[in-house]
């Protein structure tokens, strides 16, 4: 199917795209079995220094060059009073990552990881889509390719992070269109919204799927009519890291949503960073067959979920590279 | 009751314990609520660091000094084949720890932990506790003053890790006497014994909890008659801690045994860093009401999960110290 110049045939791209070095990841697989340790005691650890290992294509994989980019957008579903934050918060944090004080921030100077913040048009919500869709194809595209053009090839490992007041509720609505489901249960509290909050974003999430019929059966068409720019532009970062082979380590619920379209197999070089406490995460993560390093009940967006994780994933690859083996450290190895 | 010149009285000695600094607390409680995200959008990160808070007396808690440190012992239980590896392993992995090569070395390095190593014995293990205690009560005191000795006092947060092969066994024994239950539900894989092996390991325990009846109804004489030298080390360790209202991260099984003497009254200062994957730890965390931070399947020791946890810490106080409030920020607060 056709979508975009941006995402000509999602099929045949998914069959075009890298599928990893299975040379690399059997040799780091090894590596682990002789590291000074019983075998499988590290647990996680020992699968994310593979993971790595497998897209980077190196038995040792490297994490110098981490950069967080953080999307930002702004909805037209706003209006429907879907969030407890006004829509003016998407351009101040935008100032903000820049200025260096959001949580992200600091997430990205404990871990040693580039920062980047990238508007996607806070200035120009998506439309409404409750009555249509969110962007037209034009729109959609720039955002895409916004997010595709932010990936330089260099990083070892990326992270897309998102700023979008009213965007729990769209990524409710890509993920109900995707996976099914009653849409009340894929919404929840955001930023913080009451009962009546949550009943509202439901309602919208409903009207948004009636209102977009003919999006249903293509997930990358769901994005466009029931997306925003922020999460475009992360479906387009995320593919973009896949034709260069660049693991990514995925937020929460929002960036979930946003990679979503590219499916199982689109996502194979992708790690769960946390399960985020936004309703409808684990759904979605269950759908996906994502399994999150991280549970830590946090729904801050940002990127901030994976930015934790990546302390997770700078511990694995420490002790895959840096450990001994028993022969190296001359240590005795298992009885019999 | 006294039960060594070390632990005169431990039911006086628990109720004369620092409680911890409720204004500190509230203090960083309310600058959770102040900085620029939605309430209680970090989760466990904002918990994590009110828990510092209270513990180190000050709204912004410090890490500038964090200090791992790992206790080895030798266990006499190893004749009966309880151990996927041989005992000469203590004194090389004690060896290791100053060498650099071990898991918790690389872990120390990535999170800026000092790292520090105690023999409490590897050269003499501990008596057979299937015939009778495994420490007399000089030997058991002598390993919780090391523990006691080791904490500094400057200390902003501590971690204690062990080395003892057998200890999987030791702790279930310590476990099964404080919990009760069927000691086959304490055991585990340890290193990874094989289905004779966890045989052995539930008889062993078995035998241990018969021979030591006495010790039954007081938790410091179950870890002196079914515990090891480190252990002690470890419960003396998180004592002296709490006395100078140091906040502890508890790792895995083998520690959580070794500090389950102090009851949740006494480890009111501690987090549990993870939940490991050896069997019997959820259910010995939930006795004691913690709830581990991590869950990523690891059970190596060393203070690896802890450790590993530290990732964790830090990011909770990087945002936590980091963070513009709204008013610094100047950005917009909650509809309202």
């Amino acid at each position: 199917m056709n979508i975009t110049p941006e995402l000509p045939d999602i099929d045949a791209l998914l069959d075009s795209l890298p599928r990893g070095d299975d040379a690399a990841e059997a040799a780091a697989r090894a590596r682990q079995g002789q590291l000074v340790k019983p075998t499988g005691s590290l647990g996680r650890l020992e699968d994310i220094a593979v993971h790595l290992a497998r897209w980077q294509g190196a038995e040792r994989p490297r994490l110098e060059t981490v950069t967080i980019t953080v999307f930002a957008g702004s909805h037209g579903i706003t209006k429907h009073g879907v969030s407890a934050f006004p829509d003016e918060v998407n351009a101040q944090m935008l100032g903000g990552f820049h200025a260096g004080f959001a949580a992200v921030c600091q997430l990205a100077e404990a871990f040693g990881a580039e920062l980047k913040a990238i508007d996607c048009g806070v200035a120009h919500p998506t439309d409404d889509f409750t009555v249509g869709p969110a962007m037209d194809a034009a729109a959609f595209a720039e955002a895409v390719g916004k997010g595709r053009a932010s990936v330089r090839g260099d990083e070892d490992l990326l992270i897309f992070g998102e700023m979008g007041i009213g965007n729990t509720t769209a990524a409710a609505a890509v993920a109900a269109a995707i996976c099914g489901g009653d849409p009340a249960g894929w919404v929840g509290q955001g930023t913080g919204v009451d009962e009546d909050g949550l009943a509202r974003k439901a309602d919208v999430v409903r009207r948004g799927l009636m209102a977009n019929p003919a999006s249903s059966g293509n997930p990358v068409e769901v994005l466009r009519c029931l997306g925003g720019r922020e999460m475009a532009a992360i479906l387009g970062a995320c593919l973009e890291a896949r034709k260069k082979s660049i693991p990514v380590l995925i937020d929460g619920f929002i960036a979930t949503a946003s990679v979503a379209p590219l499916g199982r197999q689109g996502l194979a070089h992708c790690l769960s960073g946390h399960a985020s406490q936004e309703h409808g995460h684990r759904k979605l993560l269950d759908f996906l067959g994502l399994d999150p390093i991280l549970d830590l009940g946090m729904r801050l967006g940002e990127g901030s979920g994976a930015a934790t994780a990546l302390g997770i994933v700078r511990a694995a690859v420490a002790c895959h590279n840096g450990m001994a083996t028993f022969e190296e450290a001359a240590v005795a190895g298992k009885n019999g």
